[in-house]
This record gives structure tokens, C-alpha cells and sequence, in this order.
């Protein structure tokens, strides 16, 4: 019997385990053009947290008892569809799942790109277009920019990093704690604000950018975007991405130096990834060169079986990844 | 003897009359290419409040025990630059004072456009300018559009609701007062929300404008932009040009629907209206033929003398204008 995990309640503010159970279910009978997959690696990503709400967005909430979804690869262990074969990869949204029946047209072959299966969760699955379109796209980034860039030890913040250092950008990351800067640095990062320590973030992203930024490209919201306008050069562009800070307290965010928007002319532009989709052949391509020539490290942190993947979303809002977060089936 | 305002001393939060004096002053000797103005009009505006303050920003700071600047229009009484004769109507930014001598380079003559001197300080002057290119370049609003403004019993606010209706859009304007609204309403706005009213302002939005806002217009900030998120349409765009609820307070400003930036796509924009002198010529060809066909009212708050122009620019902070703020010299 195939397992899935379901959302039996809505969070009001921070998640809790019993939000959740993990259950038998039922997959669909196999159809013509459908496919039998064994997920291997699932997904967890802070955008999940707003499908746990019952409100209109830019993605369906998730039903309340039914198996949740979310990005996954496996392995196609059964097929009815055409061009899909018993042992081919496949990348799809039925996550949240050991098992799962979809499909053909919702699952897409894995690209022979020479790198691990799971790649195509991070730096080459949604989290990396997330980074190379609201960088170079959204933002428009080039090279002499000085760019910032929060959660930058996360799964889009340190492919962020990667592609601006590759771009020829200055770039300095946000990131809590000494180890996680240290990576942050490792990946090539100039400069690194640890937003755990001691004193008003906007003091520290001053001194890390005395020659102010050029590019903000914000993936946490409150106090990082005040001192992004704060160290703003005139004419910044910011990349909205996501406000990962206000996801769970429902709390105004307050801002003291928002007036900069006018004063220094910026832009700020709010965007989602599957925007882009028609762009991904250009994104495997240029990635792939990058990834090809050594310039893309990747880091996950992996939670062993099915019945973590709870933990491993919780551990998403108390910083409990270093790049990308995955569960391993 | 030459009269001016001179900034005392810096305000801290709301100016006070003490932070100004009226005093005599010496203005610099007619040298050659000079011209002498007896200034007519003066303006006030909300950005000035900016320059009482000791921080770089667009325009520099007033110099302490100087006579300030400021929009002014005049008559050449002595001339000795070529071009420039005895009885030319000027406009420059000698102005809180009530003879200039400036510059001719400083001057620009008034357009022939069959309208009031004074108009050149508002709907036809950088007021206008600022309301026509944040509204059509800034946010790119277009026919069709539901264009929401704040502020728009002011002198920027009134124009863009007239240049909205001009071009086909469906307006909403917010001002404060019944009075206030009434006017918004008789220049064209198909709605209006009066923020002095009870209730929260996003509440009152969403009603005057069930369809969602396309284009936003910001003069106000604070609670205004606010509700601005909660009822934009996906992919909106904020013409970024003011925030006169936080010019005075310092106070950090609070936002509970600023996640939309991201959810809707959003895009802000800041602009300074110095930024589209070069294409000043196609403002006067697109307003003066708005105005000769009769689509913009104009409608002034005109203070007599010299000695209350700090009287009128502390007006603007306590909504004591309706239409641009004029002081008659």
C-alpha cells in the first residue's frame, strides 16, 4: 500500500506535527498515458507553507485529508504513456509520497546533465530557475553589480550566490550562524551578514557593502528588506522572491527606511518561478555550462525516510538546512 | 530691500514656524547673462520637507540661514541677458523670496498655452509633470486600467485623476473629508474613499473598487500603500512618489499585505520628476491639448503675502489644500 502525507488541519501561524498525517492512500488506477513512480528524493520548500492556507494565491491551497503534493523524483516502475519506459527518471509535483500514479504530461525526464538526481530539486529544479530568473530576469543583474542576497545559505540564496559570482557580481549574503556564513563564503560569497549576531542588521549590511548594492533579491522580508532600502544605490533593483519571515506570524512588518524607494528611485518586483517556464531550455543550458565548468557546488541537507518530511519542512522556518532541504525515500 | 524665507533651524518631526524667519537680504549684483524677477507666485510643495533635513538625498539639503528655493513665477524687471526682456513671465526655482536674481539659464519663459501664470506651478508645472509621467511612464497605466490614487484632492493627486479620465482609466481617489471627496468626484474619479471617515482604509478600498486596482499612485504611504496591497490585481504597478504620512514622523511605517508584492507580482517604481525634463516638450503638447479641450480643472488654496508662505507649506502636512498650494506674493 502507497503512503502519503495529508493535511488534516490548517496552520494558524507556526506549523505543528499535528497538522499532518502520514497515511495509507490509494493511488489511481494506471490509465492509458499514465505512469507508476517510486519517488526517491521529495521536495520541501518554504512557498508550501502558504498552500496550507485556505486563500486564493498564485497556487491552489492544498485540500484539507488529502495527500499533499510537491516536488519529487523517481523512478517509473510501471507504464501505460508513450516514450516513457520501466527505469527512466522523472521529475514531477506528486510528492509528499512514496508512490505515486500520474499522468505522462506531468512528469518530465530527467536531462542527462551528468549530475545527481536530486539536483533537479535544487540548483537544477525549481529553486535554481527560482535564482537565475529573479537574478538575471526579474533584477537584471549584470556584472559590476554588487548584489544581496538573503537566506543565502538556503536552496535559492546559495545558487543565488553562485550564479552571481559566475556573472562576475559582487555579492554579499545573509545567513544565522558563523557556520552558515562560512559556506556562504566558501561558495565565493565577497562579504557575509550573520543576522544571529549581535546588533541592528542594517549597521551590518552597511559595513559588509560600504559601496552600497545594486541588486536586492529578498527571500526573507521584514528587517532584510528595511536594511536592503537602507544600502540601497539609487536605481537598485530588488527581486521580490519570498518574505519567509511573515509566512507563519501573520504580524505587519514594519519598515523604517521604505521612503527610499522614492528617494533612490528603486524597483521592486515580485515574481514566480513558473513565469519562466518557457525559458528552460535556456536555464538547463547555461546551468548546465556552469555546473559543467565547476562553478556550481550544492549542499543538501537530507532527511532519511518517508516520516520525516514533516521535520524537514518545520526545520525550513528555524533554519535547520544548509542548501537545499530534501527528503530521501 | 529684498525679502526671503531662510531655514532657521532643522525641524525635527513637524516644522514649526521658529524653524523659519522672514528677513531681508541682499540679492547677488545683475552681472552679465543675469536677469532681476519680481516673483508673483510662489510654491510649496511636500518634497521641500526633505530638504529641511541634513541628509543627501535628490536634491540638496537647505542651507541653514540661507534663503531657501522653491518653484516660483515672475516678472523679468531687469534684464541683462540676451533673450530676456523687461515684462517676460518666468518660472525658476527662485522662489520663498520675493525678487530674484538669477541665472537666464535658471529661467524658463512660460509657454503660450492660454493659461493662468500661476498654472505653470501646478498642473502645467512640475506638479503635472510629476502626475502625467508617474502615471503613464512610471506605472505605464493605459485605457482600461483601474487607477487607484492617494492624496488625490492635492495638487499631484488632482491632475493624475484628470489625466486618468482623459485616457480612458477608471479612477478611484482618496482624500480626507467629505468636502475633498465631493471635488475628487467632480473632476472625474469613479469613486472615491474618504480616509478621515471611519473603518479601515482597506476595507473602503475594496469597496470603491471591487474590480481590484491595476495602477496605484502613491503620494501617502503608510496605510494608503497598504491597502494598495490588499486590493491590487496580480501584476499592478506602483507609480512610487510620495509618502507624506512618514515626512514629518520618522516613525517606522507598518504593512500587513506587503507579501502581495511577491503572491500578485507586483511591481513599486520610485521616480523623481527631474528624471523626464528632457521630455517636457511632450507634456506641454498632450496637456496643453487636454487643457484646451476643457478635460483639466484646476483649483488652488492661495495664500496673500509673502510673510505666509510658511503658514501654506505647513498647511500641506494638515490637509489644508484643496488643489495645488499657492502663495500670492
Amino acid at each position: 500500500m502507497a503512503r502519503a502525507w495529508h493535511l488534516m488541519s490548517r496552520p494558524s501561524g507556526m506549523p505543528t506535527p499535528d497538522n499532518f498525517a502520514l497515511d495509507d492512500y490509494a493511488p489511481p488506477a494506471l490509465g492509458d498515458g499514465m505512469i507508476r513512480v517510486r519517488n526517491a528524493w521529495l521536495s520541501v520548500d518554504p512557498y508550501m507553507r502558504g498552500r496550507m492556507n485556505d486563500v486564493k494565491s498564485y497556487v491552489p491551497p492544498f485540500a484539507l485529508g488529502e495527500p499533499m503534493q510537491g516536488g519529487a523524483v523517481g523512478e517509473v516502475i510501471e507504464s501505460r504513456a508513450e516514450g516513457f519506459a520501466e527505469g527512466d527518471k522523472v521529475l514531477h509535483m506528486a510528492g509528499w509520497r512514496d508512490e505515486a500514479v500520474i499522468a505522462a504530461g506531468e512528469a518530465q525526464k530527467l536531462p542527462a546533465l551528468g549530475v545527481p538526481d536530486q539536483a533537479f530539486l535544487g540548483y537544477l529544479g525549481m529553486p535554481g530557475m527560482t535564482a537565475y530568473f529573479g537574478l538575471l530576469a526579474v533584477a537584471g543583474a549584470k556584472a559590476g553589480d554588487t548584489v544581496f542576497v538573503s537566506a543565502a545559505a538556503g536552496a535559492v540564496g546559495s545558487t543565488v550566490v553562485q550564479i552571481a559570482k559566475a556573472k562576475g557580481m559582487t555579492v554579499i549574503g545573509s545567513a544565522g550562524g558563523a557556520d552558515k556564513c562560512g559556506w556562504v563564503a566558501a561558495l565565493g560569497a565577497d562579504a557575509t551578514v550573520d543576522y544571529k549576531s549581535g546588533g541592528p542588521l542594517v549597521r551590518k549590511l552597511t559595513e559588509a557593502a560600504p559601496q552600497g548594492i545594486d541588486v536586492y533579491f529578498d527571500n526573507v522580508g521584514g528587517e532584510h528588506l528595511d536594511a536592503a532600502f537602507a544600502a540601497a544605490n539609487p536605481n537598485a533593483r530588488f527581486a521580490m522572491c519570498g518574505m519567509i519571515e511573515g509566512y507563519n506570524s501573520g504580524e505587519p512588518m514594519a519598515f523604517r527606511y521604505i521612503m527610499s524607494i522614492i528617494a533612490k528611485r528603486l524597483m521592486l518586483k515580485g515574481f514566480i518561478v513558473t513565469d519562466f517556464m518557457s525559458r528552460m531550455a535556456e536555464f538547463y543550458a547555461d546551468m548546465g555550462a556552469m555546473a559543467a565548468a565547476g562553478k556550481l557546488r550544492s549542499e543538501e541537507t537530507v532527511h532519511d525516510g518517508l516520516d520525516r518530511q514533516v521535520d524537514a519542512f518545520l526545520g525550513l522556518f528555524s533554519g535547520g538546512n544548509t542548501g537545499k532541504m530534501l527528503v530521501h525515500v
